[in-house]
This record gives C-alpha cells, sequence and structure tokens, in this order.
C-alpha cells in the first residue's frame, strides 16, 4: 500500500485502509456527508488504492443551501437547531443513506473556525452515522441514525482533520460494534 | 490568511484565494463536480477562510452509481465513453450546475492509477466547466460548457493533486477571461 506518499498521518492511513478492508469484506459500501470537513473523509478514503470497492462517495455540503438541495435536510431544523447540530447531523446522514443507496452513511458537520457564530463554540463538531436495519433488504425500509458531538483544539485545518479522522474511527467502531 | 497551516503549496493556496476574491466581488458561487479527486478540490478551497461565500459545496461521485444518482449522468454515456471522457467530464459540470444552481460548476474526472483500464492511460484526467448564458437570468435557461484533457505523471496522490490544482486554474481562467 502506497501510504508513505500521502501527506495524511500514519494512524488516519491506517484507519481508512481497516475500513476499506473490513466493508470489502461485508461486500458493502458507504457514503459520506461532509460540512466542514469538505471532502477531507472522501480524500482519506480516496488516498488508499482500491477504495472505489467500498466508497460510494460524498455530499460536500458545505452551504446550507446544499445540505437542502443534495440531502433534504429541513431549512427548518437548520435554521431552529442550526448547521452544528445534533438534528442536523442526524438529518445529513439519513440523507446521504436514502440518495445513495449505500449500506451506511456518515455525516461531519462542525465549526472549524476562524470566528464562529452564536451555536457552538469552535471546535464543535458532530458526527452522525446512518444505516439499514435490515442491510439486505432490498426495499430498505426502515434505517437507524446516531450522532455524536467532539470538540476539538487547533486551527481551522487541525480542527478539519481532526474530524475527518474521528469519522473515520466512529464508522469503523460502528461496523466492529455489530 | 493562514495559509500556512494548510498542507497544499503555496501556488495552490494563491490560486484558490484568488478564485474566492474573484467570485466575491462578482458575488457568485461555484459547484464542483469530483471523480478522482475524491474532495480535493473542494478542501483545497475549504482550507481558506471566507470559502463558504463562493462555494456551494461538491458533489463527489467516485463511483459510476454516484455519477447518476448525484448528477444525472447517462449510464449510456458511461458505458459508451468510459467514465474518463469528454462527454462525461460535461455531464459532470452541467449536472453540478443544475443540481445546485451556482452560477458556475466544475468537474475533473480521471485516471489516478495505480492501473488504469482500457479507456485511458493512468494520468489522464478531464476536467469540464458549465455556467448559464445569463447568469442573472432567474430561470437560468440556457448554458455553455466545455471540458479540457490533462495528462499528469507521479503516483496516485500526486495525479489527484496535479488535477485539484490544474482545475482551480482552469476555472480562474475562465472567469478572467470573460
Amino acid at each position: 500500500m502506497p501510504s508513505a506518499e500521502s501527506k495524511w498521518p500514519k494512524n488516519a492511513l491506517s484507519l481508512a485502509e481497516e475500513l476499506i478492508s473490513e466493508l470489502s469484506l461485508m461486500e458493502k459500501q458507504f457514503a459520506a456527508a461532509e460540512s466542514c470537513t469538505a471532502g477531507l473523509v472522501s480524500d482519506l478514503i480516496a488516498s488508499i488504492p482500491g477504495a472505489s470497492k467500498v466508497f460510494w462517495g460524498s455530499f460536500v455540503t458545505y452551504t446550507n443551501d446544499a445540505k437542502q438541495k443534495m440531502l433534504d435536510v429541513p431549512e427548518m431544523q437548520i435554521r431552529e437547531h442550526g448547521p452544528v447540530s445534533r438534528q442536523v447531523a442526524l438529518a445529513m446522514a439519513e440523507g446521504a443513506l436514502k440518495k445513495s443507496g449505500a449500506a451506511l452513511a456518515l455525516s461531519v458537520t462542525g465549526l472549524a473556525g476562524p470566528g464562529g457564530d452564536d451555536s457552538a463554540p469552535v471546535g464543535t463538531v458532530w458526527i452522525g452515522i446512518a444505516g439499514w436495519n435490515n442491510m439486505d433488504d432490498i426495499l430498505k425500509n426502515g434505517f437507524w441514525s446516531e450522532a455524536k458531538v467532539f470538540s476539538f483544539s487547533g486551527n481551522r485545518n487541525e480542527v478539519r482533520e481532526a474530524a475527518a479522522i474521528a469519522a473515520v474511527e466512529e464508522i469503523l467502531a460502528r461496523i466492529k460494534r455489530k
């Protein structure tokens, strides 16, 4: 594995490799929905050759308009709870799950800074995961979703990278727990 | 601008900053559709604070299924011309333009390797750009699109990074030409 050529730290590449190999064994794909990480989760996964077997794609919903148009996140939810909230993280993961049809979906929404807003302090990142209740169900009725909040320190890009690595760690832990 | 904190080379960050400032002046947004770069265009742009004013979001259509579901790229076009082709680059840019409603859209589809397929040699990257004929038209009827092919050398991640930087360079050149 030509990991050495990547700019990602070794531990991040190991997590990505492990996620790819676990999902390959399961013959499942996952999709992502990224706000503050803006493509970093996708890049971390795609930096490993063979990623396309298990990585369906990612909705980089950088703006609130993109969250609504790409993932059907209700405008009301964004307005009521703010884009960095449990509710929006769940809605993003659920939207990515439904739009992609992949077995699992991951979402990341946070405040990388500089400068925050009223809704959350800088470094706050919500990570959501969603999956079908029965992965083999062709109709794919019924899904579960969960979200967890993190608080990262560092500058804008350090927060974004830490969030991307945590997201891969979270979905990997969820797969192993099953 | 805390560019120094980013892992991107200085020239790439300068291009991203210039694109953001040009689009800010025009009060326009752009959307991206990324295949081989898988989030790197988004990351390069989002590594600059203030990017959210002009960067709508990105469709990371890593798989052919994602190209169809996210961007309405016709399956037939992918089958006939291959995912790395002028036709698919144009369809991705046009899809991103229509789905986002942004003023401009950028697409990248290429073969980063290792290992190629029958359709194109490793390092081949098509970059597409699309825009509305009349940007101020509320109905946004009629659009133009263009695509250009590049051939990058280097390993998988070098090709992906070169493609992301070239994509930003292309859309910036297009804006300045107008």
